[in-house]
């Protein structure tokens, strides 16, 4: 989409292009009409705007959405906070390039509403598809939109708020691939897929120790949300481009040990704008444990896979890492034997991952799939700008676009 | 070791050092007595003799010797071939730079002495290990001998045959390693560990299929063996720098399937001369599966591994194969994620071989590590001659030899 804004001036003005920021364009160049002395100069300034990439999340509560959110902002450039001067309770986080909106906001029921009708917040009619796709769509197209917010200390919704196109839109929360009409607006999605026990503990560790919750309550409701969750969210990953999985440690024999972490990275191939993180070898089939003398590992040690695999019948790359690093700083090892980082210089994503070594995950293959993962929408974000600016407006195309309009 | 040789001369000779061969030295230079016109010139040839780099061989009859041999010999220069003008049934091969002895050459009882006093091949009292000592250490200093010859056909002892020092010695047969004498001679040591399953499919493919032998027969030769080799051939590999273990294949479920070998490389680490080959990462623990894109593997596909083992206590560095290749060129796709394999140019292990596809086990881990060994020993060669030149007798000693020798 193209801006332009046409000014009639006395003086030639200097015709050049210049970059606003790092992805909007602006092009400015100047037309000359009559003769000699009468002749009339116009300026045209036209923002070639750039449309808004869009990337969903989804996954269920309780998941680690908001970490890899701050993990994505920070590699996408800023700290991303909550909008100024808005209502305390926003769902929504706005960085530097990045909006981060939470579809919790597109609440059709408020909490009391779901009670009276017996449905819980992962049930579609809880949700407010028509006005998600609605404003997913304008602001992709560059136009702000009013959102909705649901307060979730009330369980109310407040007062909208005002969202602008930002260069990269997230949409995170439990629906964003659910309805088809928003899928096809996405650039680019991701699940994440935590597995039944490691949910159950960190549930436990949240609710039971940091909100005085019982053993009992909890089970209950996870039981409650089980089956609504397997029917609505759950299938969604089959439409994700990339999914991270969060299963128990195969390194501990015993099988409910969910303290160390087996994380794997399903690639879908032929995304665009996406090539697969490879280890090694692209294509082959490796199982790697490097530990030894490059790299400190305590028990029960790190081991590495990546391969070929399937994913609902489609071809998929898959890396996976189960442990967890002693030391942050000898990731840099690790980070040498992958390959397709989309990193901008040799060692960042070691660097990203010690930036927020207090992070959750930061440890094991959460947070290091989770920078991967920002890393690669970075590119992809790069990729379809560049994509956009070699095929977007040129200059004859605004000449015409000049002789139609009236000055 | 340094041999001279002087002779008066009336004319000055040029002083000049030049190489014979790629391992012979000859050093001439002249030295002056007297003065003016009663000046007498002493010319003073000496072959500064590299010593003869000796490797072991051991390995139970029948467990591809060599085959090992001939790949062994064609990567360390020319064909091996038995002496010109010897006895038809001599055991000994000799090449451009490598001659290979068979110690059952050392058998101090002849088929009918074993008989008459019980006793196999296998055991020690049916070779005579002093004569072997003596003569692999004569031959380790440079000096020709005339070795027995004991007739495969006959049973027999057969004349001596005589041994010039070649730059490489290989001693293969059943007792290698056993004599702690003969043991110290050796710059390198290598035992073939067939598993029992492998051999006996083995024999039962050449005795039975190809000299009509029968199950019953080979059967019972077998186990009448087994004892002493447990006692006497077995325990030698103790003592080997490098081990190749060839086993049933881990690929197919059904474990007494030996069509297709594991076959693993056990590299002992510390070796003077020697550094163990390793893939993608070395001091990693990695598993491998190349098939793919880049690699042909019909059923049952072929798996790598690499990673520090340890082996009778002492640290190794393992490199398995399982399986086989389809397309012998696609090797080099595997040779390029190999390291440290001491080839002079990129794909020499694939063309090596390429030019022996007829052998046997060319397709899987027997001939691929058996090459590999051949250009780790042809460096280890190279290495030990280097540091005899660097640490050789200088001109300065030469001199010193001269004042003292009557001339």
């Amino acid at each position: 989409m193209s801006v332009c804004s046409l000014y009639r001036v006395t003086m030639p003005c200097s015709c050049s292009e210049s970059h606003l920021g790092s992805c909007r364009k602006q092009l400015m160049f100047c037309v000359s009409r009559g003769k000699a002395r009468r002749r009339a100069w116009t300026r045209v300034s036209c923002s070639a705007e750039t449309r808004t990439v869009v990337i969903g999340l989804a996954a269920d509560s309780g998941c680690g959405k908001s970490t890899f959110m701050r993990r994505l902002t920070s590699v996408l450039g800023g700290v991303a906070e909550p909008p100024r001067g808005c209502n305390a309770y926003s769902n929504t986080l706005v960085g530097d390039a990045t909006t981060v909106i939470c579809l919790d906001d597109y609440h059709a029921l408020d909490r009391e509403g779901r009670k009276e009708k017996c449905v819980t917040a992962l049930d579609p009619k809880a949700n407010n598809f028509d006005l998600m796709y609605e404003q997913v769509r304008a602001l992709k197209s560059g136009v702000a939109v009013e959102k909705p917010v649901y307060n979730h200390v009330t369980g109310r919704l407040d007062p909208p708020e005002l969202i602008r196109p930002p260069n990269i839109l997230f949409i995170e929360g439990l629906h964003p691939l659910f309805d088809p009409r928003i899928r096809s607006l996405l650039d680019f999605s991701i699940y994440l897929d935590i597995s039944n026990e490691v949910k159950f503990a960190w549930k436990i560790q949240r609710d039971m120790a940091e909100r005085g919750e019982s053993l009992e309550s909890i089970k209950a409701s996870i039981k409650a949300r089980k089956s609504d969750f397997d029917m609505y969210i759950d299938p969604q990953k089959q439409f994700a481009d990339v999914v991270i999985e969060v299963l128990p440690t195969r390194l501990i024999p015993d099988k409910s040990a969910t303290e160390v972490l087996r994380v794997r990275l399903v690639m879908r191939e032929g995304v665009k704008h996406f090539t697969p993180v490879y280890l090694f070898d692209e294509g082959s089939t490796i199982s790697w444990t490097p530990c030894g003398g490059k790299l400190s590992c305590s028990y029960p040690g790190i081991r590495f896979f990546y391969g070929p695999d399937t994913y609902f019948s489609d071809e998929a790359s898959v890396l996976e890492m189960d442990g967890q690093f002693d030391r942050l700083d000898e990731l840099i090892y690790v980070e040498s034997h992958l390959s397709n980082l989309s990193t901008k210089y040799y060692g960042e994503v070691t660097q990203q991952m010690l930036k927020h070594a207090d992070f959750p995950g930061s440890n094991d293959g959460t947070g290091l799939f989770q920078t991967i993962i920002g890393l690669k929408i970075r590119q992809l974000y790069e990729q379809i700008i560049a994509g956009d600016s070699s095929h977007g407006l040129k200059r004859e195309q605004l000449r015409r676009c000049l002789r139609l309009s009236p000055v």
